[in-house]
């Protein structure tokens, strides 16, 4: 077999059979294939598309391609959500918990951020002395004991889409439905679930723009879950501006725990029960999304999943203290607000833009090493749709220093749109893909 | 500037300029630019075209990454021909003397062969003592005095273009017009054409199979050619069946002097007065087709071609006497016929399958260090449209070894498809763009 003829073959729009994907990811992997014909098959890939076998083929031979994490030491069904990421977006914080709160074992590998703000161990790690390192025995027994434990990945996990995703991000073959849909299942496969709730956001501040690429790119990831035999659900949710009110990493904490608390942040909470009554239903605990619906719902409104959340954060070694005063959780020195020239009606909140004046604040990386600073961040005070008068506050920058404050500053002032007339709000919730 | 964008500009099939365009050539030649983002750029051009400016850019760019051959102490216009490659063609054998028999100086660069049969040069050093190893001041000399020399090509003519082209064989990014056409381009235009005729081949034995294919070749080519002010003419020639009756190497030297002296092989005679005709055309020498036409069909039929091609052998230090008695040429020692299994007309002829039948005898390189044996090779007694008889011979091979013979054999054997009613002879010269 020679790779030039599988991307001859490729290029001719042809169906490339299991052998062909796997000598291509085999050897890509142990470096018998060249970087320069890999991404000469990436960029045929994104002209002429894969099938529903072939991407579940890819699926599979990344996730061969390297250690795969057995759960297998955990009691009952392990079902892990996925976010394709947004500005704002703290769900895990409180959906981890929560389905915790009625038995389900939640055992998540996370990532720290590189980008706007932190991930979601970035943010965990901002309440003191929580630890994210910890050892297989310990996070599988604190599944176990506490239903939930969050740890940072370790072991060479689908190092085959490390690689290719290195490559797409400098050959211009990122944006593909197949190669997106192929990388995000590897890693999860790889994590050892065997249910899988998927948030694909959709909006200005997300990687899909649009309803339809989203819901293209949903389709692809429940397809290659249902041909490799996981429980799949892709719900796609707005981001067409930040979700929540606060943007950073410990405010992000505070606004989580809150919800756990019952406060009704109207689009947080909403989308962490939708996702968390979808993780119930597949692990099997409810018999429908409707009696899930009520029970979690339930459990933030009597506290049980914030109990769940101590226990967990108590379990990894977090001041608990911080999270019953949320006071007491890291904040910046300082404040500056941010306000409109204008009256009307808030049209547009750029979320991609409220996201980069928050790094430009310290909370998140603009590189690998950067240091990450808990307190500082962006509280909005205006959502869309919401009414404004000139001079009132749009938003609060938490800072530290003043170096990078004026960008900050300009770039929150941009992001928002006022217009003259009402505004609807925005939908958050546009489908359910099963 | 920075290669992905540009990758990603293509990707879209969008425009790249000038900037953009010199940015990625001069990053490539300089190995600042890695293969796999040119082979991606190369698999999204592939897909979505270059635009006319595009691709006389790209051109343009590739004869400035490297030398460029100066013939200006070369006394008048420089004009020079190509052919995009044929089985039996020995047209350049012809043309340079004819086209030097009418005062038109031919300062020819050429290759060696790698495949079926050996490139010009190859077919020069048959005869004994013939050098191509010329110095800048012999060839000058030589094309001042004589008006013809022929030399092997020296400096490092367009290395963007060697590097794109081995690229493009291993991610079969080949099969592009835009590229094809640069690619051949590019290497006329730095060995100091001022004027080009193109000779593209199509056909079962061309890499371009249809007229169609060939047509959109050689608009390119022209077009490219009168960007960059050169004057360009490009004849579409039929390659379904091989050019004349010989294919190997002096066999292929005695055919072209039998066309000098005057004998009427119909299609390589024809072919080659076409081109020089252009070529004549072009250098200014004549006022039209048809005068050009008829002068240099009076120079092969009076000896005055083949007087020219023999002043050319003596200076370059070759044995006259070997050319004016052929039967002095090299020839192999042992002689087979393949016969016709059936009575009928010969339909086809796989042009591609003689040239690599004279290869397994000997007559080509299959690898880049191989020797030619210059006496070896194959003789066709019939064309397409040709009657035969069950037992009469379709072709002899010429051959010094057994080795390999069977498979030459078989490979003749199978070349030719016999009809068992008329077939009409294929039409040679389908169109000439200009």
């Amino acid at each position: 077999m020679r790779m030039v003829d599988i991307i001859h073959k490729k290029r001719l729009g042809e169906e490339l059979n299991t052998e062909e994907i796997q000598f291509f990811i085999q050897g890509y992997t142990t470096e018998t294939i060249p970087d320069y014909q890999a991404s000469a098959l990436l960029m045929a890939i994104y002209f002429k598309g894969m099938t529903e076998n072939e991407t579940a083929t890819l699926t599979q031979a990344m996730v061969d391609s390297g250690e795969t994490i057995d759960l297998s030491a955990i009691d009952g069904p392990k079902v892990d959500k996925h976010s394709t990421g947004g500005v704002g977006d703290k769900t895990t914080l409180i959906t981890g918990p929560l389905v915790a709160s009625v038995g389900v074992p939640v055992a998540k590998m996370s990532g720290r951020g590189l980008g706007h703000t932190g991930g979601t161990l970035d943010k965990l790690e901002s309440i003191a002395g929580l630890t994210v390192e910890l050892t297989k025995e310990m996070f599988v027994e604190n599944v176990n004991t506490h239903k939930l434990a969050v740890a940072g990945q370790t072991g060479n996990l689908a190092p085959a889409d490390k690689k290719l995703y290195a490559l797409r991000d400098v050959t211009a073959t990122v944006e593909s439905i197949p190669l997106i849909a192929s990388s995000i299942m590897s890693k999860k496969l790889a994590s050892g679930a065997e249910s899988i709730v998927l948030d694909v956001k959709t909006g200005s501040g997300a990687f899909m723009k649009t309803v339809e690429d989203a819901t293209s790119l949903a389709n692809a990831m429940v397809k290659i879950g249902n041909n490799l035999e996981r429980n799949t659900v892709a719900v796609i949710s707005d981001m067409n501006q930040p979700l929540g009110f606060e943007v950073g990493n410990a405010n992000e904490v505070k606004e989580a725990i809150e919800v756990l608390q019952g406060k009704p942040v109207a689009d947080l909470r909403r989308l962490a029960l939708e996702l968390a009554s979808h993780m119930t239903v597949l692990a099997g605990v409810f018999d429908s999304y409707e009696l899930a619906y009520h029970a979690l719902e339930k459990n933030l409104d009597n506290g049980k999943a914030f109990e769940a959340f101590k226990a967990f954060v108590a379990a990894q070694g977090g001041d608990v203290a911080m999270i019953e005063d949320v006071t007491k959780l890291p904040s910046a020195k300082h404040h500056l607000e941010v306000t409109a020239e204008t009256e009307g009606y808030i049209s547009e909140i750029d979320a991609e833009a409220i996201g980069i004046a928050a790094m430009f604040l310290g909370a998140g990386r603009a590189a690998k090493d950067d240091q990450i600073n808990y307190g500082v961040g962006i509280t909005l005070h205006k959502k869309i749709g919401d009414n404004v008068k000139a001079g009132e506050a749009l938003a609060t920058l938490h800072y530290d220093q003043k170096n990078s404050l004026d960008d900050s500053h300009n770039k929150v002032k941009g992001a928002f749109n006022i217009s003259t007339t009402p505004v609807d709000t925005k939908h958050l919730i546009y489908k359910v893909i099963k």
